[in-house]
């Protein structure tokens, strides 16, 4: 018995935990991809911003050409920054929803629709998608951030 | 009894958790503001950064002209990545600090000190109000993060 | 006995989570001084971005001037948003990591290579470094956080 207790306060043992486990791990997955189509549109559209990275393509006024910005470039870190302003509150706030004691049910619904939604962010950031795509899917996702956020200030509040 | 210990055993019940979710809720709600602010700055200022944003305001160089930077919104934007810089530090070491089992009047003290600061800076950055009330409220929060990281450091240090 | 059971349960206890709470504390300090660094910077450099910032060097024209980008500045900048990029992933997955049950010393392993990782990276941007300095210091620290990822997913996995 004492190891069945153990066990049961162990965090990753908790279903809502496990799930905001998983989804936490994808969505934090995907903001990290966002450095690697960065780095991809800097290496095809060759736009750098620092002169140590143009070494490769020769010395001095032939590099410097390369010191540019392009619009992908731009794009591509535009949504990295908006992933790190939406999906930062998503992970801490989504912590302490997980442990204010949800429905497993409940807490699946947030974070289904928080991934979902900042994935098809990033498509329409990227392709782009006409406008109101970008925008909806981001009000989507701040929606159920805000949501988890009541939750939590309705269970723990202590100020 | 056993379900005593198991609730003692929820990070919900703590006290200095529960606090610690309230004001970590907050400041994450505050800096989720910011994107309303730059929202609300973009769209009364017509200044907007993606061609797709200005379809609405018809085709070609008639919407091209939106597509220009203004000074409220460059400034609410900077405000948020300031909100970034300190406040993903300060959750991150807040949570480590309340699991690390400080008393709780010490723990609520940190954490008011840093959301008034930071609630300070927000209006100091966007009013503006004249320095040094900006670098003030940015030491202040600066320096509760600080002082949480010592005590877990001091705690916890495994190397 | 009870206290025993009580105090196995505290996170804090656990050597994984002390190990986990050391390096992202001290993670979370070294992006902290980036702050410092870029003061530093806009200071003896005398590159600010907020007029409110200049009102010391003296009123209008003679203050303007020092309204300007400043190449170390932005590279500080650069290397600060860098760390935001990955740190944040790095403390949210590790923090599930350390819960998912690993060896000490293999959780070791993946925070002390993060953790140097990082601290080259910023010497490599700071200096600068001749590439692949830069660029091999971020793939090393994104790579571990890419191996925490999968071992989480493969402990948490509930979709």
């Amino acid at each position: 018995r004492r190891g069945e207790m153990a066990k049961s306060t162990q965090l990753i043992d908790n279903e809502v935990f496990r799930a905001f486990a998983t989804y936490t791990a994808i969505v934090l997955l995907k903001m990290m991809l966002m450095s690697l189509i960065t780095a991809y549109f800097r290496i095809t559209r060759k736009a750098f911003v620092n002169p140590e990275d143009t070494a490769t393509f020769g010395k001095g006024e032939s590099a410097k050409k390369y010191l540019k910005t392009d619009p992908d470039v731009e794009r591509a870190r535009r949504g990295h920054l908006n992933d790190l302003e939406n999906i930062v509150p998503f992970v801490g706030i989504g912590l302490l929803y997980a442990l204010s004691g949800p429905e497993l049910s409940t807490a699946l619904l947030h974070f289904r629709i928080f991934t979902g939604a900042r994935i098809l962010h990033t498509f329409a950031y990227l392709i782009p998608l006409p406008q109101p795509s970008r925008g909806l899917s981001w009000a989507v996702g701040y929606s159920v951030t805000f949501s988890m956020a009541y939750k939590v200030l309705k269970t723990a509040w202590l100020l």
